[in-house]
């Protein structure tokens, strides 16, 4: 490990000087949002870096706004990167030895708020994990057959709810809705009984696409910015009753929680790995030369209402994707659909292979037939209660180091009256 | 017929002074967008009207923004049209003798260009229309029991893709995709050879709701800003192959085509007509003391490559439709999920009893079985072929005038090579 930063950085922190994530945020109540990057426990305020004419390479003229940073492409991206690693480094004195500069660029991270980072003019999410698509088709559909047969020659999605994404710290309300348990008998209406999180991992889309230009599923990955956590709730009583024959809708609409920080690919390549065999072969617009996952450890933790630390219910894996964020992307295009900066695309649930690697709670407890102990605080779940708390993590294993996601939390808050 | 602009307005003019729709035009290639309201064959430029101080009333002090102007509510809706029906009478001097003033204001409608016109956050699409899904329920499933048993208790809908709605005019690129005509052989990639076009209206909405509020059914119509007429193509094949478990994705976001022109209710409502009676009765979230829909006449033609004219495959009417606007509204954010001024809500392919009044080729053609005959040049259509141009126009017939939407075109074209 021969980087490192003038600021101290914990070994076990998400945000070392290899990872410099970006997100947006409010210094204090009456400022407005800006763009900044995390480096341990600080947030770089980057309308303080670019006001002092640091962004001097080709591509930055102003860094204002992430909106557009994310559309100016990958060159852009690489040249921040670079510009903002040097700024940061031990041996670098330009920040380093100018104390007052220092003090107004560097914002303790306890300190601000963050907020969504960027305009999602559209949210996509995908059913990419073939575990999850499996253990949903045999609690729903029965064991024969339980992965419908499309899902093997196309990256699976729906179109999700833009408006109700949410940064990670917002409470989550419980949503009311139609519920429809036994087939004779006429729906409910109430809260939902059968609230559920769902690990997830999003694509944040940086170039976009104009409508009728697919993109090749070999330049795919100069559209994607960067990663972040996901957890798309879901109602999974009300989404049962509602979905056929068009999907989900207000079983997801109700909320759906990103964690604050965009890591970058740039940070993640080191961890790429091999994406798994795909058997069929896809169809030529989804083969690619490169088809790689990266390898980022998830884990999701509930924490009931009066309990002080979280039980891990999961430990998954991003590897575990069996449609890469690639072949999603140019399968999303290949109709001409256009995407913008700044979508959204969640993976899906990722569940991997192993009982204890599910990514949901309908999987976890078998869509409530085994109800699924908490440690250290002796109750159990079948579903989310009010009150509990789920915190997503996600990070990068490196030699000294660690790439990390930071947290995606939210809490369960009960149904208005 | 009292009311009565002192601009001449042809009887058979979608656009007397009882009508007075919003919309985004750009008046030539060098202006940026501006807020217009259209009159017989003008556009009244309402960026003009505001900087000339004709917008005294106590709601509005600005209106360069239709977005802005959407989330200000129905009292200020009100107060605009009173004082654009009073500005365009033929009894008020104002606009009427100041001739400099008339010029700058009033641009021929012929040279303006149209834009989508508002920043539609998020685009949602019902399936409201009884006779619709019983037809589409009949040829996927089969006669019996052909509406699924959640349809006659909720309004289902799904989100659908916003970047991808264009304005009338805008041509639509043939979508290229997977399709699986025989169930035993793997899919097929290219064009759509199921290309279809829906007929439908959307509603625009004005002011929206926070996260967690969900808007009483009885108060819905005040969130309603207008309608327009929605074209919400289609391609069949790719929807078919797609669509388990998830809904419709990439056979419908290739393209969304509106008409320029917002309808305000307010021009609607000497147009309300009782809605069909609902058995069963819905739950109490969505039972509303008035429940009403709107008499608006609906056609669509198509028009063959080479064709003077159209040749109408069918009419309809708005009045079909089972669940109203204010019901959709209700359940739409009943969970919870926010509307925000500008987003679009779909309501589905509007299909009558009668065989000529059904909404989509997919209908009047039973999935291309019974291809469909074209008044006046000899051929017939399955689906959509290249070059074809689909119209769809509405109107409401008044007393010596008509209430109308202008048209909603759009021309298919080859996909790409």
């Amino acid at each position: 490990m021969s980087l490192k930063s003038f600021i101290e950085v914990s070994p076990d922190s998400h945000f070392p000087i290899q990872n410099l994530p970006y997100g947006v945020f409010k210094p204090d109540l009456d400022s407005g949002p800006r763009p900044g990057v995390a480096i341990g426990d600080f947030v770089l305020d980057l309308s303080v870096i670019s006001l002092a004419g640091l962004f001097n390479g080709p591509f930055l003229n102003s860094s204002d706004c992430l909106a557009q940073f994310l559309a100016l492409g990958r060159p852009a991206w690489k040249e921040a990167r670079t510009t903002i690693q040097k700024l940061l480094s031990s041996t670098e004195p330009t920040l380093r030895d100018n104390a007052s500069l220092r003090e107004q660029a560097l914002v303790p991270m306890g300190k601000v708020e963050m907020l969504v980072p960027t305009a999602i003019g559209d949210y996509t999410d995908f059913f990419s994990s073939m575990h999850h698509a499996k253990n949903c088709g045999t609690i729903f559909v029965g064991p024969e057959n339980p992965i419908p047969p499309n899902w093997f020659h196309l990256p699976i999605a729906y179109h999700g709810r833009a408006s109700s994404v949410v940064i990670s710290g917002t409470d989550i309300i419980r949503p009311r809705g139609q519920g429809h348990p036994a087939p004779n008998s006429p729906p409910y209406f109430g809260p939902s009984q059968k609230m559920d999180f769902e690990l997830e991992m999003a694509a944040v889309v940086g170039l976009g696409n104009d409508l009728g230009k697919p993109i090749n599923v070999n330049d795919a990955v100069d559209h994607i910015f960067g990663l972040v956590l996901m957890n798309d709730w879901s109602a999974r009583d009300i989404q049962a009753w509602e979905y056929i024959p068009l999907g989900p809708f207000l079983g997801k609409s109700f909320g759906t929680t990103i964690s604050p920080w965009i890591v970058t690919l740039e940070a993640l390549e080191q961890f790429a790995c091999d994406a798994p065999q795909q058997d069929p072969p896809p169809l030529p617009y989804l083969a690619e030369k490169i088809s790689q996952n990266y390898d980022i450890s998830l884990e999701a933790a509930i924490k009931p209402a009066g309990q002080k630390h979280g039980s891990v219910v999961t430990k998954s894996n991003f590897k575990h994707l069996y449609w890469t964020l690639t072949q999603q992307l140019a399968h999303h295009t290949i109709n001409g659909c256009n995407l913008r900066p700044g979508d959204l695309l969640g993976t899906g649930t990722i569940s991997g292979p192993e009982p204890e690697s599910l990514g949901c709670l309908l999987e976890l407890t078998w869509n409530g037939q085994k109800p699924l102990s908490l440690s250290g605080c002796g109750s159990s779940r079948k579903f989310l209660e009010d009150g509990d708390e789920v915190i997503i993590t996600g990070y990068c294993k490196g030699d000294g180091y660690t790439i990390g996601f930071g947290t995606c939390s939210g809490k369960v808050v009960p149904s208005p009256p």
